[in-house]
């Protein structure tokens, strides 16, 4: 449980899957998926990628699970219930149980000793993978790091990029269509000044839990950004279910119902409702909308509420007129109370940059940034090489690591070439592992 | 106090050392020592080549104080009260505070933010040194980690390899020396053997606390036997007083008492009183010696044991053929029972491999390794070039860390190279520094 103390001795197990079916043990390879805040088997179902080129690389592969999520919970149910029981859940500790599993799979595998083992993780697995390589390269010989916002912290990028991107996005998919998103915040704040407004627009949203009161309509305006946001983040070329069930280019099939900013209030909030109906009833199954649900249940939004609180701190920002929100700055002292409140904790924003180096990376090798310019997190992300090994590689036409989810008809050109590019660069790390076995020999 | 845990935000006050008398806000560099395990200010006494190459290198002098050593006691007086309270005593914690400590430098001193840090560091500190240095590469341009033994951990030396280098610097030293050692301990065994006999020896090594029992024997082979390795780590070439004050090359005087291994048994130890004395009573002005104390005070040897009984786990082992010890194998069992009735706690003995990457360590850049042939503690050095920037640098003359020692008049030959040769690849490492600062801007 505790890598950096040696007050308990306590253990859990940690959940990691398999799949040897094409590995090698004469020439092969391991990729190592650095699991990140979810179910590992969603992360596994969702990473077609390391499938499609296990043959090709002779690799086994290897998801493991991030502690404190899916199954890997140090202290079972009691793993959130307060402070202390949350205490180990860190990137730091993440790593470390990484670095003990590779070491266990080479000690036990019989064939993997002497083999070459490749970092891969998107998202927060992305900076994981990233890190990973960069905090224990004697493990690794190289990682890909997709959608990995490393750069999200401090101020090394504006506060505002992120919800910049969401909203080019919107403006890039439909004809007004980000405008009236813009327009709405208005038109939620003119209807619900009333009584029956509040009742109508719960009606006309078809909520699951009708507004009461100015802080539910505050909750609804969050749960409306969350979802736009994370319709940008899996805004991909076709039929998928990540975070929900959605449509081939969602945003655009959203914008379909956005084309008339200049409506009503109660016409453009009934627009967002359909606009909201895409991400919420793609199957049409769905009775009300919940305001507490934004994503899969895959996702272990606790967590992750944690884990934001101490070391992720990312600032994020909106002014109103670069980005189609509410205007709302980032502030410090309101977050850690708030984190506080909630966890009996307080974030520490400086210390992922004094950990992992900020932007001051160029030490490290043999990394591979990967990001989609559709994807918000890519405004956090590495896009452009900072040496010849540690390489970025965009895709235009790309969401959140779109790079990793498996071959589909419909993908775009550039995702393809990253894919090719991506299975070069790891050939050759591969390759240089071997030539440098070889001349030890 | 915590840097990967967020369940307490308790803070300590670090010690450090600050001079900047040849200090150059341009073009200058900071050569920040990585404290060890004991008081920063005997550090900051003993480290005379930082001093002597302040001017050379415009360089503004940094000595941190490790925590739970000197003054930097996270708990006050409470700091090794138990396992609790001992917890947060770790490399990482202390690598963290090196850390954090540069940025606040950076922060706070006017003119010290683009300028380049170096890492120096001798024994434990050395290993902190260059542990920094493959850990946080954004914060130090390279490191100058001295006697370093990063790989005596696990199988990665021979675990007999210490005691023969101890072994090896008493035979050079005096013919017969090491054989009269080697004889000294059945002498010993059997003078004590009766009550006497314990009298006898307790009066002819003029021992503060006379011998009563076997107990009382086996800690005087121990304590014996330590002093024999502290005299091969501090074997320099003049007058010293670092672990104790000291004739120049002690160990060719001590050598002078044990010419002769065929003498009786009480005459054997009447030599080795001779030549403990050296050790112990150099200034002449001790009564009776003190088997509890082996070194100066300024080490912190409670919170070393403590290290070795979690991190630092270093398999010794001693055969009597290949050294001039009794054979003792290296038990981990029993060394962990110890540890776990001393301290609560039991050491992780792969840890350190699993973090630091053990012999695995090619892909890092800019440390240089020195090590002195005399001292055991180059028996796990790095005693040849890993890499073009992974340098080797052997001292044949010197004991444990002679470069970092002030200049001196008696300094032999090929203690001066290495000095030289180390400004040279620090003054690179500046010069590299100030291009890329250049280029970027």
């Amino acid at each position: 449980v505790d890598h950096f103390g040696f007050n308990t001795d306590k253990t859990f197990k940690q959940r990691y899957l398999i799949a040897d079916k094409h590995w090698k043990k004469d020439g092969g390879s391991i990729l190592f998926y650095t699991g990140n805040e979810g179910d590992i088997t969603w992360f596994c179902n969702n990473t077609g990628f390391m499938w499609d080129m296990a043959e090709e690389l002779k690799a086994m592969l290897v998801f493991a699970e991030h502690r404190y999520y899916g199954e890997s919970l140090p202290f079972g149910a009691n793993s959130f219930k307060d402070s202390t029981h949350l205490n180990f859940l860190t990137s730091e500790q993440a790593l470390a149980d990484f670095a003990k599993l590779i070491k266990h799979l080479k000690r036990t595998v019989p064939g993997a000793k002497n083999q070459p083992v490749i970092a891969l993780g998107g998202s927060y697995g992305g900076m994981l993978a990233a890190w990973f390589r960069m905090k224990y390269p004697h493990m690794v010989v190289g990682a890909l790091a997709s959608s990995a916002p490393i750069w999200q912290f401090e101020d090394l990028v504006p506060c505002g990029v992120f919800m910049e991107i969401v909203t080019a996005d919107f403006r890039k998919s439909g004809p007004n269509c980000s405008e009236s998103i813009r327009r709405s915040w208005d038109a939620i704040r003119r209807l619900t000044s009333t009584g029956p407004g509040l009742h109508w627009l719960s009606e006309a949203l078809r909520l699951c839990s009708p507004l009461t009161n100015s802080q539910d309509v505050e909750h609804l305006k969050d749960w409306i950004t969350e979802t736009w946001v994370n319709l940008a983040m899996v805004d991909y070329p076709y039929e998928s279910n990540f975070l929900q069930p959605l449509p081939a280019w969602p945003i655009k099939v959203v914008c379909q119902y956005l084309k008339n900013p200049n409506v009503s209030d109660p016409q453009l909030l009934e627009n967002i409702f359909q606009a909201l109906n895409v991400y919420y009833n793609y199957s049409g199954q769905v009775k009300c909308l919940n305001m507490s649900e934004t994503a899969t249940r895959s996702l272990g939004s606790l967590g992750w509420s944690y884990q934001a609180c101490t070391e992720m701190v990312m600032p994020f920002c909106t002014n109103g007129i670069d980005d189609m929100f509410e205007p709302h700055s980032w502030n410090l002292k309101e977050f850690s109370d708030d984190c506080f409140k909630q966890w009996g904790v307080r974030p520490r924003p400086s210390w992922i940059t004094t950990m992992y180096g900020g932007k001051n990376i160029s030490s490290h090798t043999n990394i591979i940034f990967s990001n989609g310019d559709l994807d918000p997190w890519s405004g956090g992300g590495v896009t452009e090489n900072v040496t010849d090994t540690l390489v970025a590689i965009t895709i235009p036409e790309g969401a959140h690591h779109l790079d990793l989810r498996a071959n589909n008809a419909f993908d775009p050109t550039s995702v393809l070439l990253a894919r090719s590019l991506e299975v070069r660069y790891m050939k050759q790390w591969i390759k240089n592992f071997y030539a440098s076995l070889r001349k030890k020999h």
